[in-house]
């Protein structure tokens, strides 16, 4: 049975993803409604740039008075796909106010001010929805929030930064460097103007915020986790990684610590051996491995960003809100209970490749193997090449914590036959 | 704010995935609570064998009377995990009309008469959940149900048995005929004693049509889907996939037609190959890819079956049936409003791969190609080699309908050069 009234939209932003979910909630307006079970009608569009021409786009439902469209008082659902903080977080808050439920494409806003946006969303019975938040079309938030409500979550491995991606592989592919690389994505839409964000890890830590909180049903923000970029990668480094049968990839990385206490949650690049499933995730694409008690492991794979894929997130979730609000219900809230802290980036236990630039002399390996030693750090395998009274010496350790393997570079660095420490790269996926 | 009173819930069954329930619900009571909003009480299991020892199981909830314990009428949620139709079918209608919430892991059931079980469902205004009757583990019904609830999607293609993968992936791997690698199968406990409803296709139809009706938004039973089991593929098949650089797996394919107009769903071994993602799912493990209109192409990978997986499964039904039951609400039921009706095999389109048997002289090539031409069956590749005035012809074909291929290999054996159709195998994946 059918309810005849309509449920009210109201879209903040009309860009790449705007106009997708403009488009298919018109064009898909039959199907839509019979999978809610009642009518959905774009109510107003508010952007910025009304002059700008968006096809496909009623005109006549075009504002640019965001706020007097989420007080009209009639909206029962506001997407909010403008990103950022501001003016995207007062909006949302007033759609609360006004009895709207929202749904939200917004990774930065959630992982900064999740908690109270969630908290408002409770206050005003209505629900606060970001599938499309992390991974794009990738089913994530809900799997983590509802198919493994029953189950143990212990770690989040993935790849949730397509632009990133498409770097790496391309110096991976081709042994270009990283400006290169850059270049080659910037020129085919993979990489914005300014490409902070993405290759700087910022956008793959506020997913990984997101993530490890409903992952182990706590709170963390953009804030606790450790961020490290890409800028740094090298031809060198991905040609080392090749060496150990590896390959490189920026990793975001949730885990809940082995005595259950805390949690850690960090963005950086990593090796990852050939044979790990994510090594063979290329260009754009995002895959995300999440390990838990019963379940084992499960991995989840697609394209992590793009108009239509992220559209498909949102409209998942307008159904999702759409059927709460006829069914007078709301969907799972935060889930926050376990209350578990966050530790910071030295208790982190993980394996390291150590590359130093050293003098070929005899003496120098068991001076480096002792400064492992003196500082608990145990080795695994060693490679050493000479070449005219220098060498290159790769040192690849066992699992140890971040803080150890820092002291441990520090020491190194203080060693006359140590010329320099050309790089240092986590190893995992083991 | 808690709900003190326990919601309860009755267990039907209590073997591998049973027990596996008991010991999480028990274990993790606190963690399932605050998901909840309310505890969880499990109230009594029923069993056929209440002498067997059951570790961890509390005696006293033991009971033999199923029928007895679904009417207590304090049942807010019954959980089925019995398999099979009879008594489970009845048992479940039995707990609708007491006014408990199902969730059931029973794939059979479920592809043999999910509607009328929705409907009773829905008359009773309670839930009928079965994420753990596809795919263990894997989030599948929940993604198709509600993350790709506002997407269109075309295409479900995956491995969704465990146990036929795993016979597979030995034949592929060491080179062994189906009953040497059914034994090791059977040995190391991955096929049951009699592994008829694995090895042919039976558990995979069943899953098929449930992908398939949730998928496309219509009804399709186990009786409409296509089923092939693998009891055919020889050592030479897998042979002959290896030179074309493919591999065979056991697939579940479900379609909807190019015209939109209609569906299509089928189990049976195919090639694919070694560079699709499916190629490298190896032993008992699952995989399904999901093509959407907007959302692409994803991927769902993991443990397809096992009682830790499947009672994963079956939790995170629970925690949302019983979130449901708190809010007086009802989670989404069957959509199957499109109503599309399900084609017969002979409409499917797809590549052929055939071996044939021919005599080693000249002409017969051009006597087979003829064959091919005359049913509209366009040639792609052929391959020939001769012995001892015999050869081997392998043809594989561009895209073709099953009907058109059937009337060739029929005109082929009609040949006096052809001496027989070797096999005849589809090609999927490109």
């Amino acid at each position: 049975m059918m309810r005849t009234r309509p449920l009210k939209v109201a879209l903040l932003g009309c860009g790449v993803v705007g106009s997708e979910v403009t488009r298919i909630m018109t064009t898909h307006a039959d199907d839509l409604a019979a999978r809610i079970g009642a009518p959905v009608e774009l109510a107003g569009i508010a952007v910025r740039r009304p002059e700008k021409v968006r096809d496909g786009v009623p005109a006549e439902l075009i504002t640019t008075d965001a706020t007097a469209l989420v007080k009209r008082g009639d909206i029962d659902v506001v997407i909010e796909v403008i990103g950022g903080i501001e003016p995207a977080r007062g909006l949302i808050t007033t759609a609360f106010e006004h009895g709207a439920s929202v749904v939200s494409a917004n990774k930065a806003l959630v992982a900064a001010d999740g908690a109270a946006l969630h908290a408002a969303a409770e206050k005003h019975n209505a629900d606060l929805y970001y599938e499309a938040a992390v991974a794009g079309a990738i089913p994530l938030v809900r799997p983590l929030r509802e198919s493994l409500a029953g189950d143990k979550v212990n770690r989040v491995l993935g790849i949730v930064n397509g632009t990133t991606n498409f770097i790496l592989d391309k110096m991976d592919s081709t042994g270009a460097g990283y400006s290169e690389a850059l270049d080659e994505a910037t020129a085919l839409g993979y990489a914005e103007a300014d490409p902070t964000a993405d290759v700087e890890g910022f956008d793959a830590a506020a997913k990984a915020a997101i993530l490890a909180g409903i992952a182990f049903h706590t709170r963390v923000t953009i804030d606790d986790v450790h961020r490290e970029g890409l800028t740094e990668v090298t031809a060198a480094d991905i040609a080392s990684a090749k060496r150990m049968g590896c390959t490189v990839k920026l990793l975001a990385i949730c885990e809940r610590a082995a005595d259950g206490a805390s949690v850690t949650a960090r963005v950086h690049p990593a090796m990852i051996p050939l044979t790990h499933p994510l090594a063979s995730v290329r260009e754009a694409y995002n895959a995300v491995f999440v390990e838990a008690d019963a379940a084992g492991r499960l991995m989840f794979y697609g394209p992590g960003a793009g108009g239509s894929p992220t559209a498909s997130a949102v409209l998942g979730d307008l159904v999702a809100v759409c059927r709460n609000k006829l069914a007078g219900a709301t969907g799972p809230g935060e889930s926050a209970y376990t209350a578990l802290p966050v530790s910071p980036m030295g208790e982190v236990v993980t394996r390291y490749h150590i590359s130093l630039d050293v003098a070929d002399k005899p003496g120098v390996l068991a001076q480096v193997a002792t400064v492992f030693a003196e500082h608990g750090v145990s080795i695994d395998t060693v490679r050493q090449q000479g070449k005219d009274g220098e060498a290159d010496l790769v040192v690849v350790t066992h699992r140890a914590t971040d803080a150890a393997l820092s002291s441990t570079v520090g020491a190194l660095r203080e060693l006359d036959t140590v010329r320099g420490v050309v790089s240092i790269m986590r190893v995992e996926g083991e």
